[in-house]
């Protein structure tokens, strides 16, 4: 059957996600528009859309060479994709291996520390509460995944890290920190969803320490277009 | 060995620490200044010290006989008392069995809903910082505990939770939540620290629901006093 694009979803700060005529199917869309701190500040990065879009296809499918089951079904332009039909886990899976961003300002310690074990943070997602940080307790107690549906989660987490941590070092860049998110199919199966790309990650140069992330937009650096495109290249995309 | 009471180690927000003959012990002296939000607001409540002192006294020895080790050794006056020499754990230990305070701020569910499962929190005991909440994670990477004193720890926390529910149901009292602080020992045992009181729980009365504890003192409700003093009589003392 040929996937046809249907009526829009939904429209969220940096994607459009479309129904199609597969009811487990749906289709997403790129934007460039890049918005930081909960929305506070807004812009767009060239060509940020196709970036995330082609970066985030391209990692799945390596990831779902591991055994990481993931949304990804087919790219159907620089800015599309079609992808399962999920629905999302209501939280923010972040992986840290050096500390930056939020956590240095929580914990009071410099950025660019070496955790000595991966670190992984929930953040209930919830823009008016700011995606506060929670934890096992709290996502088990109010409902938002099962305990034996945050083992796998945790362990899907876990694993995408050793994963891009290994793969990234071959292209000469630091993986710091990124965010996932998980969704369940019709079937109940957790499965990896969202994206991996420069907004969702903190990477940086393995030598030189440069910022190739969004980070450089959040913190008005400049050349974060560039940023995402080295990014880009350096995955051979 | 007479234990003769020494120079003072510390001054805290509601208690004062002094040295002892003996090196593996401390007297702890009760205040009755109150203070909330990180020290933002000061006051003091009458008699507050002795009731925090007697009560945690009287609740830590109940608990050693659940095989809980505590900082007790022994109540030498109505807001002095011989516990224990130890190094603090840098975490404050939040068990929950019903929403109230922060948690409800933090993930915008009012207060009084009964948790499915018990909910423990740690934060890191930093006043600069606001005592910010962290998680497994964080506590083994940046090693305030290892992975095993955190489980016992854990485990701890929910025995005093079970202990503590079921002690104070029969008079008439609901645990909302509390925090407890343990410290080690010069030989490395874990062992319950800080106090027990209506400084560091929250206690509603099962029928009225009416709060039995710093509640009243933090949200300007008045009454305090008689607070501390009706959960001192509820429990025999």
């Amino acid at each position: 059957m040929d996937i046809v694009k249907g009526k829009q979803l939904y429209e969220g700060k940096a994607k459009k996600v479309f129904e199609t005529n597969d009811p487990n199917l749906v289709i997403v869309d790129y934007k460039d528009d890049a918005t930081a701190f909960n929305g506070e500040k807004k812009g767009t990065i060239h060509d940020k859309g196709i970036v995330n879009n082609k970066m985030s296809d391209f990692l799945m499918s390596l990831l779902e060479k591991e055994g990481i089951p993931t949304h990804f079904v087919k790219e159907i332009s620089d800015r599309e994709t079609i992808v399962k039909k999920v629905t999302i886990i209501p939280l923010e899976v972040i992986v840290r291996n050096i500390t930056a961003g939020s956590l240095s300002k929580r914990v009071g310690k410099p950025e660019g520390i070496k955790l000595s074990v991966p670190v992984i943070e929930y953040s209930y997602k919830d823009d008016e509460l700011g995606d506060p940080m929670v934890n096992d307790y709290h996502i088990i107690s109010f409902g938002w995944a099962t305990k034996e549906e945050l083992a796998v989660i945790a362990d899907y987490a876990l694993k995408v890290n050793a994963f891009l941590i290994n793969y990234l070092k071959d292209v000469g860049v630091d993986l710091v920190d990124f965010k996932l998110e998980f969704g369940k199919t019709a079937d109940g199966t957790i499965i990896l969803a969202d994206e991996i790309s420069p907004d969702t990650c903190r990477f940086w140069d393995s030598k030189t320490g440069e910022k190739l992330d969004k980070d450089r937009f959040r913190r008005n650096m400049g050349g974060e277009e560039e940023a995402y495109q080295e990014m880009f290249k350096r995955l051979g995309l």
